[in-house]
C-alpha cells in the first residue's frame, strides 16, 4: 500500500528570486517560463489585490480531513507558500482562521488550496492571502492519513516542495525550484520590454505595427473589406 | 395534481436564538450542529461582510416566474430571510431592487435564492445582502403557480419555514428550529474554547501537539523522513 | 475554405442612444427589449460598480490566439466597446494590460470577451472595464487567422457589429443596432413607471395587490392556510 | 454533535404499488405526482433498458468512505432501492461489484447514488442496475460513521427511507411513501388518457388542435406570419 | 415588447444536398465548411448510430414551456429537423414519446434541443433520433409564448429555418442554406481526398512524411533526443 | 522559452507485466497501488466493453493543435497506448479516424486524451479503443508546437513515458513504470482474496460481518435504533 510520509526538509528557492518574482507577478512570470505553470483558473483568490511568491510546502490529503495540514505546519519556514491538493475533488472548507493563523506563526506568507477554505471575512481581516477553488463552510476531521513535502498536482500543474509559487489577482503559476533564476531574469527583460511598448500603444501606435503583424495577417489571407461583408 | 399553498403563518426561530448564532458565524454554527446544513458553495454572497441570521420564509416557484415570491411577501415578519428555489434549474434574475424594497418594507433582512437575482449594484447600495448562485440580468414572468412556507430544497439542503438560517461570507447554513438553540450553545461553547487555541497558534504552539494528533499519526502509519523522499 | 475578414467600417448606434441606455442600465434595457439579449450570466465582470454602453466591435479568433484582436484596434472609434469570442470554447488570458492601453488610446471604452483576461490588477488600476468567462494568466500567440466586424455568438448571443452592447454588474445585454432607439424609450418609460412603484411598495404596499396578482393567484387554484400545511 | 443512527426497520411502500410504478416508468410517475420529485439530471443510468421500483433505504456517508453502505446491507428487505447520498459532494466509486453481490443477496434490486460507482463492466454483467452522478475507479475507506435510515437529500430531492424510489433511462424520480398509491392510480389515468393521443398524433392530428391551444396562442399575441419574419 | 410569430412558411435546403450531407457526416461537413457550425459538445445524441441531415424547423421557447414545439409542428415538412433552444438555460423533458410521434407524423427525422428529453427508452425503440443537452424527466407546461421559425442560437450557433442541419454520433453541425451545396462539394472533395490517405496510413506512412510537417517541426524549433530529456 | 523536444526512446513496462495489470483492470489496479493514478472520471470511454494497458506516449499539445500527435506517431511500438494533454482546455476532437488508423498501423493499442475525439462511429466499428474528455467534430489545425514523451498531467494525474497506462469501462488509471510489476502482485493477491469474499457475500454474509467493522461502528458511536428516529 501507499507508504505515507512527511517530509522534513528540502532545498528552497532563494528569497532574492523571489521576492523578485512577486514583484513581477504571476502574468509575466508565466509568460516568462514559456507560457507554462499556470493553475487552472477555477482556483481563484479569495481576495483583491495580494501579490506573493514563496516557496511551496506540498501537503495531499483525503477529501473532507486536514490532519495533513497541521502535520505540514512544523516543515514550514518563513517565506513559504502552503500548497495543498485532495486525492479526489472536494470543496470543503479545509482551512480557517486558527489554521491560517498557525501558518502564519510559522512564517507561512499565503496557502494555494485546490479545494475549499473558510473563514474567508476573517482571513481577509487578517490579511492572510488565500487561493481557493470554493469557499465553503463545510468542515473537515481530522482521521485519515496523507503525505506533506512530495510532489502533488494542484490546479492540474505538478508542483514539487520548494518549487516558487506566485500568486496573484491573475491565479497562481508555478515555476520549478531549478528554473526560478532564469525565469527571473527572462521576466525582467520582458517587464523592461513592455515598459516601450505600454508608451507606444498609449500614444496610439498600432500592434499590427509595432509586432509587425501585417504581413502574417497577409499570409493567412487575412482580406480587408470597407463595408459590411456579411 | 399538486396542491399550491400559501401557508400564512407558522412557528420561528426564537429572535434572541437568531442574534446570538449570527454572532457565531456561519462555520462555527456549521459545526456547532455536527457540520451539517452547510447549502452548497455555488449559493455565493453578492456582497461582501454582510452577516445575518433569520428565520426562513420559504418560496417554492416555477423557473422563470417570480409570482409566488410576490405572495411570501406578506407572510414575512421582521427579521425574516427570505429562501427561494425552483422545482428545476435556473439562474434567471427572479430578485432586483423593487422586490428588495418590497421585502425591507416588510422587516425581512436578506435573501437566499437557488438561483439569480439583478440590480445588484442598487441591492450593494441598499445593503440589502443576497445569497445566490447567479447574478443574471435575465427577467422573470409572473404567470405561474408555486408554494410558500412549505418544506424546500434549496443549495441541497432541506429548509422549514421558521428554521434558522445564518449567512454570511463563507455561504450559508440552515439549522432546524427545534435545534436552534442548542446549536448557539454548542456554538459559543466552541468559540470560548477557540479563544485559547487562537492565542496559543500565535504564539507557535502547533496544531499537532495543541490536538495531541502525533500519537494518531504514528498509527496511521505515517512516517517521517529528513530528505527528499521521491 | 473559410474566408477571414476585418470590415474596416459599419454603421454604429447613436452616441445618444448609447448614453441614454447606459444611464438605463442592463437589467431595464433587456426588460425594454422584451427581456432579450442578455449573455450568459458566466461572463462576470472583472471589476465592481462600472456601467457602460457603446457599439461592438467584434472579433472572432482562434481559441489561444489574439492575433485578430490586434487586427481589431485600428477598426474602432471612439466610445465603442470591444466584443471578442473563441471558435471554441477558451479561458486563456487573451486580453491584458498592454492591450487595454491600446484600445483605451483608440476610444475603446470596455471589452465583454468569452474568454479569459489577465493583467486584472493593472486593468482595474486603469478604471478599463471587462467582462469574462474567466481570469487567467495562461498566454496566448499571435499566429492564426480570424475575423473583425463579423456577426459573432458571445455568451450565447448573436451579436453584429454596430449593435449596442450595454454592460454594468449584472452582466451584458445586446441591443441590435435597429431596435437600440426604440428600447431606449421603452427603458425610460419603465423607469418612470418602477419610481412610483418603488415609493409604494417602500411603504408597504404589496405587489400582489400592486400587480393586481391576487385574481391570478386564486384562478392558478394557490390556497391560503393558517397553520402548517405539511 | 451529530447522533449517527441506523434505523434497523420502517413502513414500506406497498409491493403491489410498487409494482404499478415500475410499469408506469419514471416519466409518468414524475407527471402524476404533479411534476415532483424528479432528482437531478446528472443522476445517469450506468445501464441501458432497466426499469425498477423500490422502498428507499437511505445512506447518509463521508464522501469517500463506503462504511454505512456496509451498515446498511442487513436492514435492506427484497424489493430494496438503496440510496445513497455523502455530506458533501464526491465522485469517488463507493460501490462495486463485491457491494452490489451482497446488496443483491439480501434482495436489493438497485442503487442510486449521488456519488461514483465503479466495476460497472462487472455490475452490468451482473445486470444490477445503478444510477449514478460518476463512474470512478477511486476508493473508498471504511472509516467514518453516518447514518442508515434517515432522511436524506438525493440528486437534490428528500428521500425517506420506505418512500417509493422509480428509476429507469430517464433517470430517477421519488414518491413520498404515503402518496404512493394515489399517484399510481394517477399515473394509470394518465397512460390511459395517453394511449387515444398517441394514436390521433401519429395519424397527423396537431397537438394545438387536440389540447386546443390556438386560443391560448391567440391570447398570448402569438401571431402566424406566411415569409420571413426576420 | 417582443413579437411572438409563427412563421409558417420558408425556403429549405434541397433534398438531393441533404441527402449528400448526411452521407458525409457531421465531422468532415465542419471541415468542409471552413471548420464552422459545430454545436457544443455538450448537445449529446440520445443513441447510437443515427446519421441524418435536414432543414432546420427553429423553435424558441421559456425554459419548462413546451408550448410552441406544438405551435411548430403544422410547419414541419418531410425531411425536417426540428431545432429547440430555451430563453435561458433548462435542462427539463420538453420532449417525449407523444410529441416525438406527432413530429414523425410530420415527417420530423428528428430533434436538436439545447435543453432535456424524456422517455428516451421509447425513443430509441422508436428509433426517433434526438440530440439533447440533457435526460431528465422533469415535466413541463404549456403557457408562454415564444417564436416559431426564426433565427436561433442552440448549442452556442446561430440556426436560421431552412438551414442544414446534420447529426450524427459526433454531435451536430448546420450549415447555412445558402453554403450547403458548395460545402457538398468540398466535403466529396475531402471525403475522395481521405480515401487515399487513409490506405496510406493503414499501410505504415507517416503523417509527418504525407502531410510533409517535418519541415515545420523544424522551424517551430522542435528538437529531436534520443533518451529522456527531462 | 520553452525548448519543445520529441524524445525518440525511452524504457517501457514489460509486456508481462502490462497483460497482467489488463487482466485485473482498472479498479482492481487502482487499489493495488495504494488508490492512486486515478485520472478524472471526466475521461471517460468512448465505447463500451474495451480493457486494455500499455506503456504510455505523452504528447503535450496547444489547443486546437493536432500537429504533435502526427509527431508521436513514429515514437510508438506495439502495445503502446496514447496519452494526449493540452496546455490549456480544450473539448476539439483532435483525434479521428485517420489519425487512428495511423496509430493502429505502428501498434498503438488505445488514447487517452484531456481533449476531445471524432468519427467516433467510424472509432468504434474499428474497435480502436479511446477515452476522452469529450466527443466534437471541432477540427484541429497542425501548426503549433509541442512535445512528445516529456511528463505531462493529464486528467489531473502525472503520465511519464513509459508507465503502465490501464483503461476500461471504469476509466482510467495511471502506474508509474517502476511500481508496475509490485502492482501487479498486490493486485492478484487481491483478486484472489476477493475471489473468497464474493461467495461468502453471495451466500448472505454481512459485510459487518466478514470485515469485523461492527466494533468500529460502535467505537464511532454509531447507534442503532428500531423505530423511525427522525
Amino acid at each position: 500500500m501507499t507508504a505515507h510520509v512527511v517530509v522534513r526538509d528540502f532545498p528552497r528557492t532563494e528569497a532574492t528570486t523571489l521576492a523578485g518574482l512577486a514583484e513581477l507577478g504571476v502574468s509575466t512570470v508565466h509568460e516568462a517560463d514559456g507560457r507554462r505553470g499556470a493553475l487552472a483558473p477555477a482556483i481563484r483568490p479569495v481576495q483583491d489585490g495580494a501579490r506573493i511568491a514563496g516557496s511551496a510546502v506540498t501537503v495531499s490529503c483525503q477529501p473532507g480531513d486536514n490532519l495533513m495540514i497541521h502535520a505540514a505546519v512544523e516543515t514550514c519556514r518563513p517565506g513559504d507558500v502552503l500548497v495543498v491538493t485532495t486525492t479526489s475533488p472536494s470543496t470543503d472548507g479545509m482551512i480557517g482562521e486558527l489554521l491560517a493563523t498557525s501558518l502564519r506563526a510559522h512564517g507561512v506568507i499565503g496557502v494555494v488550496i485546490d479545494a475549499g477554505v473558510r473563514d474567508v471575512a476573517e482571513l481577509r481581516a487578517m490579511r492572510f492571502p488565500v487561493w481557493a477553488r470554493a469557499i465553503s463552510p463545510q468542515g473537515t476531521v481530522k482521521a485519515s492519513p496523507g503525505s506533506v513535502n512530495v510532489p502533488v498536482i494542484c490546479g492540474g500543474q505538478a508542483v514539487r516542495p520548494g518549487d516558487a509559487v506566485v500568486a496573484d489577482d491573475d491565479g497562481v503559476v508555478v515555476v520549478p525550484r531549478d528554473r526560478a533564476e532564469t525565469v527571473l531574469g527572462a521576466g525582467r527583460q520582458r517587464e523592461a520590454n513592455e515598459a516601450g511598448k505600454r508608451e507606444r500603444l498609449a500614444a496610439g501606435e498600432l500592434g499590427v505595427d509595432m509586432y509587425d503583424l501585417r504581413t502574417l495577417l497577409a499570409k493567412l489571407s487575412v482580406t480587408y473589406v470597407d463595408g459590411d461583408a456579411t
